[in-house]
């Protein structure tokens, strides 16, 4: 699964930073049998899984495992000691699109370099390694001097990531967990020359299509492999995971580390309310108009069906899953569990359960304001789309922000953080001018949609024009699709020059910039701040009713999961945990009606070779979500043995609440991999060193 | 075009009464040289054709069209002395489905019947001829003791018809046209066995797809033959269409009589914008939630696909229209054009024009309360979804509806349609239950998407079960499937039996009733009756101020509309006026990429013997817009040479402004169908009927 979460308007599978800072919080009554968690390495939860499996974690797995992992928009792992990062295909395909041109389709044909010469640098492409953790909570909650205090926290916070960076030289975050009951310094080492190695086709990793997303059985072979280079050379991580020879058994011990984007366990029942009546149907509406957008745009020509192809996979994802969200949220099982949970921690009489009511009830404001601010928040809030008009808002407000000092700042403009912002507008990502000027005029659709034509902003906005006319005046008008355009841009803007560029992308950047920022701070600044206070009170509360030992939210950041490989014996018939290679041919032979569920050429060609009996897919209990995609599953020796990619429809309600009985995650079997690479796609020089010694 | 609009959930062609009581009014300052006007035929408009091309058109050519015209969900007409009628495709698409079986898919395959014996009675399709036309707009606005202004005319209105049907044994029904300016009594001879005798196999009628939907150059045979019968015999049309033997020439003068389902051209600026930031907003919201939603259907299995195509095909097409009148209206050339449209009614000075100011201003209070409700309006108010749901509804209604006095009914248990809406309820149309469960369960959904999941009413609705579940319940635990069980249950109704039925569809029937009632009151009685009030003061102005002979906005009643086969000279470079169907195999290799694309089977077996130089589609400049669909294109002496399918793409803000040089219809040539017919059909004796001397 691709993580539902979006970044402003472009498709990006982590999780972004808003989102990080408005959920919450701690977990309660997790049955003690329960492979439930996403847990935090510097808290792991080694007592619970050698209770459960007999198995002692060390500190030496977890560090191992951490920094094997890495951040690649959602998860991946080194997987040699020439920096081979395997992820999946459906987050690589960011990538891979970008790689891709009408000649060169490396998302419908697939793609592997045989030598390192032939690897390809990906135009945007960042890895993280976790490097280092730490509990600053007392730091960023210091008062300061005539700052009210939730200023004053993003002030401490800018002032403690400036400070890291400088003495380490690492990038450096803190990370906000239990909804504002605590808050970790985490430090980052970043790589910007990432090249692909390997992806097969769409048709092999996207088996089964839109249909068979967050599903099980599956086929998919949703893998692909990146190389991270550093100064030019391959890079040699400290820690890399193997590839496990024998590959795993139904009902053994697995542990998953990874990204997951976000999950909204213990919202109050208020907060969970205007979820589902508000906040799901809000993001659903957005993305059932895109995906009736993009389909129409990409039937008109090949070429267009190329160039979307990618978002549109992200949006159906997303829709997916919000709707299984949603399902969820729906059910009156799933409420009779949160009215529970929330009881023990709100009703337990003591002072902390009181001030946590207190808190709680104290959020009816902010979820009003969210409301109030929601067809804003919804359209100008995120910015404008395409890959101009993101660049064009970000220099625009660049300008601006680099005037503030750091602690009032966006934090994406922070001193920490600039580089990296930098890095984003200058990247020479491909641009389709067609494609900009589609998703403009749809945005520019959109604000009357939900402002209304009268609204002043729409029509200052809009300057008089429609909005297919405006969409191509400045698309055609702009010069900023020339990376070198946006760097002599970028220079005088530092000079003061651009404020009388006439450029029409820019002029359009500068009437959506107040209000944009605007809605960042009420967003993160007013109710980010006021959750922040409240969550932290209740936090309190579930700590003091449930002890400390509990996993917060979901926040992007590097967590572990582990469970057992296990099927669903509550189907009818009972759903195994694997399924094998020779299940492909035989689903694509009962669904010859759809084309989703056409095999690949190269698998078509290399049936017989195969071992059709390898275990191509396989299900376990380890508690993941979106952004948990090409996290790698591990045996209890740290050896890859699957590489998760989805979670079974399930597992969707798994935002709110884990199900022991039916969650699952979805993984491709390590197996699997090898005996492709080595049998359809004539890469064994890529297998052999994923299984060297 | 499919018509956009949609009585309730069901994908239906004509036009609700709702939405022919809602909408309004006269048309200005149309350029004396354009072909403007979906025009009565009470009041033909003799002069501008006989200014313009030197045409006399005489009330017996009129009396022949409108006799041989017939609604049939959309338009059509007899085209044979044994009651042949022609109409589209995608009209007759929702009888062709219901004729369909897993075994016997006619949508994909098409159909033939060679003898009469042959031909498919289809379930639920009704033909209608318009009979009399009869101003009654006095004794409509004829105050009645005790009863406020839109009672009484609701009152009256039920008295007309009921008068009429029992005078003349014909359906009679009161038409509100200039939104409430007049009211014309119309009488229908009705027919209910109605049978299918040619459909091409969609492929072909639907080449290009959702793609060119709208779009011109077209490559399509959008046609459709039905045979209406009378006492189990072919009826004998006192007046039927010839087809031409010559056909059409670019340049040459053309009729079109059919039924235009709703225009908004005179609305005034407020109630204008309000369709644009609000209603139109708000029905595609839900268009695209309906086409995510049955496109995941569809995708799970080739039957899922087969039975929910046809809606499916109903829905995108709605998108496309609406999507087109919202680029309209987001157009600032338009609104030029309706504000200078708008000054020439209201601006004149006169006392007139003071009341219908004053009576345009009094129409806020009404646009508040449209939106006010609109959340409810757009679940709870069209009704309960899905072809058990529905009926349902229609029998709980039933028996409250019929115990009040006949004025004070809905329009459709009125005694002059009451037989109308029991032949619906008890038509054996298919049902599938696996479709019927998906539609519930999406709408019940939808109730807390827009409503809340705290909306009280939404919790009796949803009795404490999720949406999958009660969707379940209810449609696996009804005997509504059996049209016997549906007669049983009405009869039993009558004598009082039926409040204690505990078949769990009509238990949610009766939850659901009392909320559908009240607002339909609100939507037709309030609302409805301020508008007629207020827009019959507008018309009072606009009579005044450019004289009486201007037509009315489209209410899906039989209009004509004329023009010339004209190709759009602005177009760089210009489009021709006509495609041949030597287009249709050219396009097909270039866009080989898209199954949009793909030429039908049968299509590639005749290319050899067909004359590929035959015109295939032509546009023309008749006004016309959804609803119009099936409706014969006819020369000066009466002779068929088109069929209306389709408008362009400019032909889509058709709905507010009619633009001259590039609003077109798009027409099927009726060369194209009898070349069609001998060549690809083996259908000869079809063609031979068509051409009888």
């Amino acid at each position: 699964m691709r993580s539902s979460l979006k970044s402003g308007w472009s498709r990006r599978v982590g999780v972004s930073t808003v989102a990080a800072l408005m959920f919450a919080a701690g977990e309660t009554a997790a049955p003690a049998n329960a492979d439930e968690g996403m847990w935090l390495l510097s808290s792991p939860p080694t007592q619970q899984i050698k209770a459960r499996y007999g198995i002692e974690v060390t500190p030496e797995f977890i560090l191992h495992a951490q920094r094997a992992s890495v951040d690649i928009g959602a998860s991946g792992s080194f997987v040699s000691k020439r920096g081979l990062v395997m992820t999946n295909h459906h987050v690589a395909s960011d990538a891979i699109q970008k790689l891709s041109t009408p000649e060169r389709d490396l998302i419908k044909n697939g793609f592997f370099a045989r030598t390192l010469a032939e690897e390809l640098p990906c135009a945007d492409t960042e890895v993280t390694i976790l490097m280092s953790i730490r509990d600053v909570t007392a730091e960023v909650n210091a008062p300061a001097a005539g700052r009210e205090a939730a200023q004053a926290r993003r002030a401490n916070i800018t002032a403690i990531e400036d400070s890291e960076k400088t003495k380490t030289g690492l990038d450096a975050r803190v990370v906000t967990l239990y909804g504002g009951g605590q808050y970790h310094l985490y430090t980052f080492k970043r790589f910007t020359d990432v090249r692909l190695v390997f992806a097969p086709e769409v048709q092999a990793a996207y088996f089964g299509g839109d249909t068979d997303n967050f599903e099980f059985p599956r086929y998919c072979l949703d893998a692909a492999f990146m190389r991270v280079y550093e100064n030019g050379k391959p890079y040699e991580p400290e820690h890399f995971l193997k590839f496990s020879k024998e590959g795993v058994k139904d009902g053994e011990t697995i542990f998953v580390f990874g990204h997951p984007g976000r999950t909204q366990r213990l919202l109050t029942l208020d907060d969970l309310r205007q979820v589902r009546d508000h906040e799901l149907p809000q993001r659903l509406a957005t993305i059932w108009r895109m995906e009736s957008k993009l389909r129409e745009f990409m039937g008109k020509s090949p070429e267009n069906a190329r160039v979307a192809g990618d978002d549109f996979l992200g949006w159906t994802n997303s829709r997916k899953a919000l709707t299984g969200e949603l399902a969820g949220l729906l059910d009156p099982a799933v409420w009779k569990t949160k009215m529970a949970e929330n009881a023990a921690v709100f009703n337990t009489g003591t002072p902390k359960a009181a001030a946590a009511r207190e808190a709680a009830e104290s959020l009816a404001g902010v979820r009003d304001r969210v409301r109030e601010i929601s067809p804003r928040s919804s359209t100008l809030g995120r910015g404008i789309p395409g890959e101009l008009g993101s660049r064009a808002l970000r220099m625009v407000l660049r300008e601006g922000q680099l005037a503030l000092s750091p602690g009032e700042r966006l934090p994406e403009f922070s001193p920490s953080a600039i580089a990296q912002t930098d890095y984003g507008i200058l990247a020479p990502v491909p641009i389709y001018p067609a494609f900009e000027e589609a998703q403009l005029e749809w945005w520019f659709s959109l604000l009357t949609e939900r402002l209304g034509g009268e609204d002043p902003l729409v029509q200052q906005i809009m300057d008089g024009a429609s909005p297919r006319e405006l969409a191509q005046r400045v698309v055609r008008g702009t010069a900023l699709a020339s990376v070198d355009a946006r760097k002599a841009m970028m220079e005088s803007a530092s000079s003061k020059a651009v404020p009388t560029t006439v450029d029409p992308m820019i002029a359009l950047a500068r009437r959506v910039a107040p209000e944009y920022l605007r809605l960042r701070r009420i967003n993160e600044g007013e109710i980010g701040g006021k959750r922040a206070e409240a969550y932290a009170k209740i936090a309190d509360a579930r700590f003091e009713a449930l002890g400390t030992s509990v996993y917060p939210d979901a926040t992007g950041t590097l967590r572990m999961s582990y469970g057992a490989v296990e099927g669903v014996k509550s189907d009818t018939p009972p759903t195994p945990a694997f399924t094998t290679i020779a299940g492909l041919y035989d689903l694509a032979q009962r669904r010859a009606d759809s084309r989703e569920y056409a095999v690949a050429k190269s698998w078509m060609d290399a049936k017989d070779s195969l071992v059709l009996q390898t275990p191509f897919n396989f299900i376990c209990t380890a508690d993941i979500i979106g952004g948990n995609s090409g996290s790698p599953v591990i045996n209890a020796k740290g050896e890859v043995v699957g590489l998760i990619f989805d979670g079974n429809i399930d597992s969707l309600a798994g935002a709110f609440v884990y199900d022991q009985a039916r969650n699952r995650a979805v993984a491709v079997d390590s197996r699997a991999i090898v005996e492709a690479l080595r049998k359809v796609y004539d890469a064994s020089v890529l297998a052999d060193e994923l299984m060297a010694p």
